[in-house]
């Protein structure tokens, strides 16, 4: 099994080398068969894996290397923003054709871009050949209490932050055959994982979390299953990118906005404490009367209306 | 980004379920984007991820689907032997192409029976499509203790648990064309990772471990050079596979067993802990003279002798 990176000899050696020089500080503890980390007393390790994988998630003319390397670093993260942690690591496993071997550097910059930018040491990898290029990564945090999505409690206000569509108008364009919008496009190629703002809202006392990689209403619909409860999102509230319909919105992926259910939240705090970041309430947390399951509705003008399906990424794009 | 496993509609989510209910008890907090675990007071947490992708580490038609997915999670949980740590936990990211997807229950089934057979919580996954099956798994552990690779020292006797040669031999028999003896083919399809082994030798002071992946010379290579130190082979003490010469043995990668640098250990009660698995002296540790790189080097009748090289994944098999 090729391992853990490691400093001796050989092939595979020598690309290891170059990307732990690429990484620079942010590569911490690299040489053993596994990396050691420290967890603060009091805390929970939060740990989740993602992968992104060419042709499932991208397409290999729509982004540079860089680009690859920092999305799939920040939808991992994402993962620990959504459950309210702190990232302590994370490693990398990449499966690298060898037409992709040129641009490897570069998409170990992407990933060292978004490490750094968000603080987390790089902690361990592995490199393989492939038919494709893939990146597994995992991710490792902590929090005094994390925010789960099984949490939502009847009474809860649903919180979303940014404004949505702006990564499915960009997949549109592209499937096209067409160029996306440069906002589009940016929201796409440059997300960012939403940290400050998960820790905000464990120290706020929000109760439930989820990331938005499956569109608004599909992870509205699991936060609605897990919590057993209703959600009731307002159409009219949800902020849209520029020229993007909600029904658009609602159904686009790869967002990484967080939807969070919680007691009522100071929005104007929440901007202020984020650079601007907005948060804005969407929707409501009710009931479910008896022993039904969870579900999803919305409304529109006052009025109840259909809700279009989710985001299922099982599927090439 | 194909997230962490849920339990909401869709095909990825079918799939999903299917591996979690093979998994029974074994799989553990799965449905929120990150799970949670504890890490003992006065422990270190310990993680590695390891990539088994299909025509790089294994041929599809060497191995059953349910050896697949043991092997692979075996390999994982080998840098956490090495490390002398204990599992906490692992994750799944599997790449799963189309004509793959029959074998998938399979497959987690024996993921399922490694992790159930070394007591390893199931703790998350990803699941995405692709051309080449791929699990990449990580693994994480505590250890009051960590084993290093950098922390040999002169004076130290090197141990080997286990016989080499098997894995190899197998290996070369499927690349003739002809079949393995049943032996070598179920070192290579059923490993196991030595991780009471390893937890013992934390127990007895030992200094400083790896996995045999990259075969003894190769593995003994970068424990000297990261130790700074002589490692000096005794090739008439490798204990070889029955028919495998001793050169063969000690280019045999995927091995699994343990490398040790420890003082004196008594190698009777070794065995009597571990239901028999050998523990063999195999070398010594010395000083390197002034500021001189780590090496290795080999005896044989107690005259020096030229060793072959190691074994490098970043090829084909």
């Amino acid at each position: 099994m090729s391992k853990h990176v490691r400093l001796g000899p050989g092939r595979e050696f020598d690309a290891v080398r170059a990307l732990v020089g690429a990484w620079g500080s942010s590569a911490v503890g690299i040489g053993d068969d596994g990396a050691l980390l420290d967890v603060p007393a009091g805390s929970r390790l939060v740990v989740s894996t993602d992968s992104t994988v060419q042709d499932v998630h991208f397409r290999r003319e729509w982004l540079e290397p860089a680009e690859i390397g920092w999305r799939a670093t920040m939808a991992a993260l994402s993962d620990l923003a959504a459950m309210g942690a702190s990232p302590l690591g994370l490693l990398l496993a990449l499966t690298v054709p060898d037409d992709w071997r040129a641009a490897l550097p570069a998409i170990a910059s992407g990933v060292g871009a978004a490490a750094a930018h968000t603080g987390t040491p790089i902690v361990g990898g592995d490199l393989t050949t492939g038919e494709r290029l893939s990146l597994a990564i995992t991710v490792l945090g902590h929090t005094p209490r994390p925010l789960a999505r099984s949490a939502a409690r009847p009474g809860d206000t649903l919180y979303l932050t940014g404004a949505l569509g702006g990564p499915g108008a960009a997949l549109a364009a592209w499937r096209r055959g067409g160029r996306p919008r440069a906002e589009d496009r940016a929201r796409f190629a440059h997300p960012e994982a939403r940290l400050d703002a998960g820790t905000w809202m464990v120290r706020q006392g929000a109760h439930a979390a989820v990331d938005i990689s499956d569109g608004l209403a599909g992870d509205a619909r699991h936060l609605a299953a897990a919590s057993g409860v209703r959600c009731v999102l307002d159409l009219d509230a949800v902020p849209c990118a520029p020229g993007v319909p909600v029904r658009e919105a609602l159904v686009s992926g790869e967002e990484y906005e967080l939807l969070v259910a919680a007691p009522a939240l100071d929005v104007t705090a929440f901007a202020a404490a984020h650079r601007g970041l907005a948060l804005h309430a969407v929707g409501r947390v009710e009931a479910m009367p008896g022993d039904a399951a969870g579900e999803l509705v919305a409304e529109e003008g006052g009025q109840r209306v259909a809700l279009p399906g989710g985001h299922d990424h099982f599927a090439a794009p």
